[in-house]
C-alpha cells in the first residue's frame, strides 16, 4: 500500500453549469469520503490545454500535498493516455490526460519521480455509455483510491516519466535591446501577464515603451504606448500604463483599477515587446 | 431518530454571484457541523424546474449516501409543497419543492419508501422577512436535522408518496422508420442531448440523416444533415457530424472539439428526427 | 493563544475564473488542515466595495461561528491597512483590507472588540512577486492562523476599532408623503431590494406609485408606474408589479417570474421613491 491522502486538488474546463464537477466530487466522496476537496478553477476554456497547464503551474507551489486532478481532455476516449504521475517523494499525484496539461505543474513540483497510464479497469467505474466522461469514470476514482492508499503502480502499467507529453511554453528573446515576449493570461482585472522575468527588463530603467498587436509587436497593426515601473496599482496615476512585478514574480501591464486588456486589446498568445523610450 | 448522515449533495438555480448559496451552506454548517457539501450545480437557468430535473437525474446515480437538497423553485411561498422523500431504504433523502424537480431522481434512485411536507416550525428557520427564500428557511434546516438523525416524520405531516408530482419527460416516437425525439441537454462543449436510446436507432446503421428545426424536425424551417455513428469526438474527421453514445447512455449529436449546438443552431426542447439514409 | 475554529467563511470579488480562490484555500487547507471552508461569493463585480459589504452585511447573520476572509481590495498594497477585527466576544473574527468593506457585517454582529493590523511577516507568506495577491499572502495566513489558535494580537499591530474606516449606506428620506430611496442589490432573479424598512411604507397602504430614473426619482428620464403590496412572488398576476417584504426584512420590486430589474431597467443605486397613488 501507498501512503494516504487526505486532500484532492482539482482543476477542470468542465464548468459549473453542467453538473461535471459535482459528479467527479461525488465519485470521491463515495469512494473516499475522508478526502477534502479543493477547487483549482473550473472555468479554464473548453479544450484549452495550454491555459490549463498553465493555471495549474501558477497554483502549483500553493496546493495542499495530497492528489491533483486535473481535466482539460480533448481527446478524450482516443488513444491519448490516461496516467498519474507522482513527484516530491510521494507528496502529491498528478492525475489526468498526457498531454501536455501537467506537464509545468510537475515540473515545478521537482518532477516526476513514477507515473503509470490508468489502464486498470478493476480502478475504473463502469461506463452506462461511451467512454467520453473520463473524469467520472477513470480520473476521480484513480485519485480516489490513491487518496485510500492504493500503490500507484496498482493502477495500471507503469510509464517511463521522460516518456510524458511536454508543455512547450513561449520563450523570450531579446534583440537591440528590445524585449520579445507573449501574453501568458488575462486576469479577472484585466492585468496582462507575460512570459517576461523582471530580470530580463532590469536594464531598461523605470521608463518603458511597450509595442504590441495581433500581428506580432512589429507589425502593421501594431500600437505603442510609454509606461512606467510600479509597486503596485494604486501607485499608478489614472491614465498611467504600468509594468509590474505580480504575484508570480512575472512582469504584467496594468492600470490602476481599469482593465489593461480591455484598453490595449490585449488577449492571450498577442505579442509584446519592452524597450527603452528612444 | 433515524439514522445520520454526512453527506449532503446540493443543486440549485440561486446562481454564485449572489450570496445565496454562501448563506444555505452556513445554515447547514451551523446546524450541522459534521455535514460535507458536494455541490452538484447552481448554474440551472432561473426557474427552469425541467432542467434541474435533468440534471439532479443524470447525477443521482452517483451522488454519495445521505441527503440531497435541490432548489427551482418559482412557486416559492405559494401553497406548493416543500417535502422530503425518503429512498433506497434510507441511504438517500431528497429535500426541496413539490413540484416535478425530484421525481426523475427519485425514480433513478429506487422509488420514494416515505415523504412528508416540511410544515413542523420547530425545524425551520425564524424568517426576518417574507417566505421567497426557503432554501435558507426550510429546506437548509431540515436537511441538516436530517443529518442530526432527526426522524423523516418529524418534519411535518406525512404525504402519499403517491401523491408527489411526476416530472413528465418527453417520449421519443418511431414512424417509418424515422425516431422523433428532442434535445434534452445541451453541455458546456455544445454536445447535444437527445432522449433517444441507442438501441432505438441500432436499425439504421452507422450512416445515418438528422432532421431538425424549431418547428419540429419536419416544419418548414427543417435542416438535414448526414451524419456518422462514432464512439468518441476524436473518432471524428473535422467536418463530420457524429452520433455518439454519451456517457450517460443516451444519443447525443457532436463534433470534434467544436459546438454542435452551436454550428446547428440546435437548443434544449428542439425536436430531431433520426432516419437512415434514403 | 486565542480559542480555535473549524470554519473560514470567504467572500471576494476573485471570481471563479482564474485559480484565486483555489489558490487561497490550498494556503488554507496546508497551514489548517482541520478547517472547512464556506464559499459566500466570489462574483462581487471586481473592486466593487459597496455591493461586497451589502452581501456580506445579508449574509453576516447565517455564517457559522469562526473566521471570516473578505476580499475586495482595489487599493492592494499600497498603504490602505489589512486588518482582523474581532466580534460577538471571539466567536467570530472578520480577516480583510480595512476599506469598509466589513464594516456593516461588523455592525451587524455586535461591533468590533479588538482588532489588529496584519503587520506581523511570521505570519504571512514570503511574496514570489509584487505585492498584489493580498489574499493569497496577507489574508490567508491570517485566517488560517487564527484558526490554529494564534491570539489576535500577535498577528501585527493593535489597532483602536473606533478607527476602522465605516460603510456609508444610503438613508432614506421622507417628504410630502414620498418615501426616496434606492436601489441596494439586484438578485439573480431580476428582484430589485430597496434600502426601504416595510415600516416606512406601511404608511401609504396596498396600492402603491413607484417612480424611478437614472437621474433621479423625479428627472426627466422618471418613469412611473403602479404597484401593489404582496406576500410572495406567485401572488402577483401576469403583468402586476409587485412590493414585497423580501428574504431579507426590506422592501423590494418584483414580479411573477420575471426579471423587474430588466423590465424597469432598474440598476443597484438608482433613486426609487414610493408615494399613495394620487
Amino acid at each position: 500500500m501507498g501512503r494516504h491522502h487526505d486532500t484532492l486538488s482539482f482543476l477542470s474546463d468542465y464548468g459549473t453549469v453542467d453538473e461535471f464537477v459535482g459528479v467527479v466530487k461525488s465519485v470521491v466522496r463515495t469512494l473516499a469520503p475522508h478526502v477534502t476537496v479543493v477547487d483549482v478553477t473550473h472555468d479554464i476554456a473548453p479544450h484549452d490545454v495550454r491555459a490549463g497547464s498553465l493555471a495549474l503551474m501558477r497554483a502549483a507551489q500553493y496546493l495542499a500535498p495530497g492528489v491533483v486532478v486535473a481535466v482539460v481532455d480533448p481527446g478524450v476516449g482516443t488513444d491519448r493516455r490516461a496516467v498519474a504521475v507522482e513527484v516530491a517523494d510521494g507528496d502529491g499525484v498528478f492525475v489526468g490526460p498526457d498531454n501536455g496539461l501537467l506537464a509545468p505543474a510537475v515540473s515545478m513540483t521537482g518532477g516526476a519521480r513514477r507515473a503509470v497510464a490508468l489502464t486498470n479497469p478493476e480502478y475504473q467505474l463502469p461506463m452506462p455509455g461511451g467512454p467520453t466522461f473520463a473524469g467520472r469514470d477513470v480520473f476521480a476514482p484513480a485519485a480516489a483510491h490513491l487518496c485510500n492508499g492504493v500503490d500507484l503502480y496498482e493502477l495500471g502499467e507503469p510509464v517511463d516519466p521522460a516518456s510524458l507529453l511536454p508543455s512547450l511554453l513561449p520563450l523570450t528573446t531579446v534583440e537591440n535591446g528590445v524585449v520579445h515576449g507573449q501574453v501568458l493570461w488575462v486576469d479577472r482585472y484585466g492585468n496582462v501577464q507575460l512570459n517576461v522575468d523582471p530580470e530580463e527588463i532590469a536594464f531598461i530603467g523605470d521608463r518603458l515603451l511597450v509595442r504590441w498587436g495581433a500581428e506580432g509587436a512589429h507589425g502593421s497593426d501594431a500600437n505603442v504606448r510609454r509606461a512606467i515601473r510600479a509597486r503596485t496599482y494604486g501607485d499608478l496615476d489614472g491614465a498611467q500604463l504600468g509594468v509590474i512585478v505580480d504575484s508570480y514574480g512575472l512582469v504584467s501591464l496594468a492600470f490602476d483599477r481599469r482593465s489593461a486588456s480591455a484598453e490595449l486589446k490585449l488577449r492571450t498568445g498577442d505579442a509584446v515587446a519592452l524597450a527603452a523610450p528612444s
